[in-house]
C-alpha cells in the first residue's frame, strides 16, 4: 500500500524535502527550521484554521538528510500522527517556562552538529512565526551553530509547482470562477457592498471552498479607490463598476483572481479601461515564458495598458500564488527573479480611470516550458453589465 | 463634529494610546513598534484581510508623547487615511533594495533619543510580521538605541476591553449563536462533515459576520479525537456527539464558542459528560472574579469536571478573546496572570469520555468587578439532539 498522508500522498512530501534538501546541501545548512503556517502545511501536508490562534508556537525541523521531525503543541499530535511524519515530539503549551524551546533545541542539536548551520527563512516576505525572545533564547542554546539565511533554498523550491499542485490551484480557481458567475443574481443597485461582499463568500463556499481567506473589492463611478478596503453599508449603485476580488481556500491551496462588473450599462471609460486590462493581459499571455525575468512581465503589462492609452496604476501588476494569497516574485520593475517552468503566477494589471479612480483585472497561469496556461477560466472581453 | 475614525470614534483609539503611553514611561520606553495585525487594528482601526498577503510589512510607531504614526505600503494608504492617524509615512512596497527599512528608522529616530529604548513585543503570545533580516537591519541602523520587550506594556492594556469593545464581542457572539440555532437545518446522519462545516459558514455569514476565520469541530460516538482537524468526507452519523467551534468576525472581534449536538438520541455517557461540562461551567461562571488568577480558573473548572466523575482533558481550559481568536492569558496550572475587571475571557473545559476521544464546552464571559458576565447566550443544560 502506498504510503499515505494528508492532502497528497507521502511521496509528494517526499520530493519536496529531497528538493529542499538538495538546496540545503548547495549552501552548507545542516538543517531547516520552519515555523510558517505555509512552511509547516507544505513539507507535511498539516492543514489546520488553528494557526489563527497566536497562543502557540509550531515547528518543523528538515535534516541535511532523512525526514523531517515535527516540534509542536500536543494538541496537534493527532492531526500531525495523520500525515506522512513519523517523529512528531510534542509538548504540553503554551507553557511559560518553556514554550517548546527546550524541546526544539535538543531537536535541532540533534541533526546538526556542534558548529552547524541551521537555515531560517530571514528575507523578503518571511516572518518568524515565533516569539522573539524565544529565538534568543533558542540561539544562546545551540551556540556556537548558527543561524543563517534560507529564504532563497525555500522559495526556489517552493515557487515550483507539481502537476499535484496545479491541479489543486485550478480546482480553486474553478470554484471561485462559479462562485463569480453567480454575483448578476446577488447584486443589484441600492445593496449595501458590505451584504454583497457576505453573498460573495457564501456563493464561495456553496461553489466548494473550505473556506474564505481572502474577499476584498470595491464599487464606484468608472472604478474604486482603493482594493484592501472591508465592504462598508454603503450602496452599490446604478452606474458603478462593482470589482471582486478572491482567495478562496481548497485543501489548502488558494485561488486569487477578481472580477468586474458594470451595475447598469458601463459608461465608455469604463469599457475602454476593461479591454485595456483585458488586452495587456492576453498580449501578456502570449509573451509569457521561462527566461524572463518578473520585472519583465512588469514591462509587458504596463506598456500593454500604455498602448491603449491607458495609464498604468503603480504597485506590483501580479505576483505567485499556491500556499498563501500572494508568492513571490512580485512584478515591479525591481525585481529580477527568474521565471521558470511551473510557477503559478497571476496577471494583475491596473489602470487609473478618473480622479483617484482605478480598474484591475487579474487572472492565474502556470508557466510551461513553451509559455503559459491559464488556471482560471478567462474573463470575458466585453465588461459585464448587471441589470440594475 | 467629532473626530472620527474607523470601527469606533477617535476617543476610543486615543483612549488606548494614553493607557499605552503610561505602561511605556512606567517601563522607560521612548517609543513602540508594533506590526501585527492585531496591535496595528487596535491602535488604529486600520481593518483588512488583506494581511493574508505576506509579502509586505506594516508598521506603527507609537512615541512617548503625541499621536501613532503609520508607516505603511502606499496600498494602504487609502483605507489608513480614513482612520484617526494623521500622520501616514507611506513607500512603494515591495521593493527588494529596502522594503520600509529606511522610512521606519528615519521614523523611529526621529521620536527616540540617541540613546533611547524601543518597545517591541517578543514575549510569549506575540510574533515579529517582518522580515529577521530587516529587523537586524534596523537595529544595526538604530544603534545604539535598544530594543526591549514589551509584550505585558502591550498585554496589560489590550486584556482590559472597553464597553465599545464588550459591546462588539456580544454582537459577534450574538451573531454565531443564531448560526448555532440554525445547525439542525442542515445536519443530517449521512452528510459529510465537510459539507457541515461549509454550511454553518454559510450560516455565519448570512446571520452577519463580516468573515468566519476559524471553524473547528468534529464528531463520533461520545466525543471526537481532536478540537482543530479540518473537516474531511467522512460522513456524520447517527448516534455522534457533533461539535462545533467558531471564531467569527464583525467589525474585527472575534466571537471563540462551541455547541455539542447528539445525532439521535444521546449516550447516557455522552448526556453526563455534557452535564458535568455545564456544571462545571456554571460552578466557575457563579465563582469567577477579579484578583483570582488563570490558574486558579484552571482548577475551579478542572475540579467542577471531576465532581461529576468525569476526568477534565489536558492543555487550557479557556483564554483571553478579542481582536484575535485567542489572547491570553490561559487557564493552565502554570499561568499566574491575574484576573481584572474588563477581561473577556473563554471557559473551556473539556473531559475524556472514551478511547481517545473528547467533549468540550465553551462560553465566552467578561469579568466585572463584583463576578462574571456572559457574553454569549448559555448553552442548553440538555445536550441538544438532532432527529436523525
Amino acid at each position: 500500500m502506498a504510503e499515505r498522508s494528508l492532502i497528497f500522498p507521502a511521496t509528494e512530501y517526499r520530493l519536496r524535502i529531497a528538493r529542499l534538501q538538495a538546496g540545503m546541501a548547495a549552501q552548507g545548512l545542516d538543517a531547516l527550521l520552519l515555523t510558517t503556517p505555509a512552511d509547516v502545511f507544505y513539507t507535511t501536508g498539516f492543514l489546520t484554521r488553528f494557526w489563527e490562534s497566536p497562543a502557540r508556537p509550531w515547528f518543523v525541523v528538515i535534516p541535511q538528510a532523512g525526514d523531517p521531525v515535527a516540534v509542536i503543541p500536543s494538541i496537534g499530535a493527532d492531526l500531525m500522527g495523520r500525515t506522512w511524519l513519523r517523529d512528531i515530539r510534542t509538548w504540553d503549551a503554551p507553557d511559560p517556562r518553556d514554550d517548546g524551546i527546550g524541546l526544539l533545541a535538543e531537536t535541532l542539536a540533534g541533526v546538526t552538529p556542534a558548529t552547524g548551520r541551521i537555515g531560517l527563512p530571514m528575507g523578503p516576505e518571511t516572518h518568524l512565526r515565533m516569539p522573539l525572545a524565544d529565538y534568543a533564547g533558542l540561539r544562546a542554546r545551540l551556540a556556537p551553530r548558527r543561524f543563517e539565511d534560507a529564504t532563497a533554498c525555500v522559495q526556489r523550491v517552493r515557487e515550483i509547482k507539481s502537476e499535484a499542485e496545479i491541479a489543486k490551484i485550478r480546482e480553486t480557481s474553478a470554484i471561485a470562477s462559479r462562485a463569480f458567475d453567480r454575483v448578476p443574481d446577488f447584486v443589484q443597485a441600492g445593496r449595501s457592498l458590505a451584504d454583497v461582499f457576505r453573498d460573495f463568500q457564501i456563493a464561495l463556499l456553496a461553489e466548494g471552498a473550505d473556506w474564505v481567506s481572502y474577499v476584498a473589492g470595491g464599487a464606484g463611478v468608472d472604478g474604486y479607490g482603493d482594493v484592501i478596503s472591508p465592504a462598508g453599508p454603503e450602496p452599490v449603485c446604478r452606474g458603478d463598476i462593482l470589482m471582486l476580488d478572491t482567495g478562496a481556500v481548497k485543501d489548502g491551496y488558494f485561488c486569487d483572481f477578481d472580477r468586474n462588473y458594470a451595475i447598469g450599462p458601463a459608461s465608455d471609460l469604463a469599457r475602454r479601461a476593461h479591454a485595456a486590462l483585458w488586452q495587456a493581459t492576453e498580449d501578456t499571455l502570449a509573451a509569457l515564458r521561462p527566461g524572463l525575468r518578473a520585472c519583465d512581465v512588469h514591462v509587458l503589462l504596463a506598456r500593454g495598458v500604455q498602448d491603449r492609452a491607458m495609464t498604468p496604476s503603480g504597485g506590483r501588476l501580479g505576483h505567485g500564488l499556491g500556499v498563501t494569497l500572494t508568492e513571490w516574485p512580485s512584478f515591479t520593475p525591481l525585481d529580477e527573479t527568474p521565471l521558470r517552468a511551473g510557477m503559478v503566477l497571476t496577471l494583475e494589471p491596473g489602470c487609473h480611470t478618473r480622479d483617484r479612480r482605478i480598474m484591475v483585472h487579474e487572472e492565474i497561469v502556470v508557466l510551461r516550458e513553451d509559455g503559459s496556461e491559464l488556471l482560471c477560466p478567462r474573463a470575458p472581453a466585453e465588461l459585464p453589465e448587471i441589470t440594475a
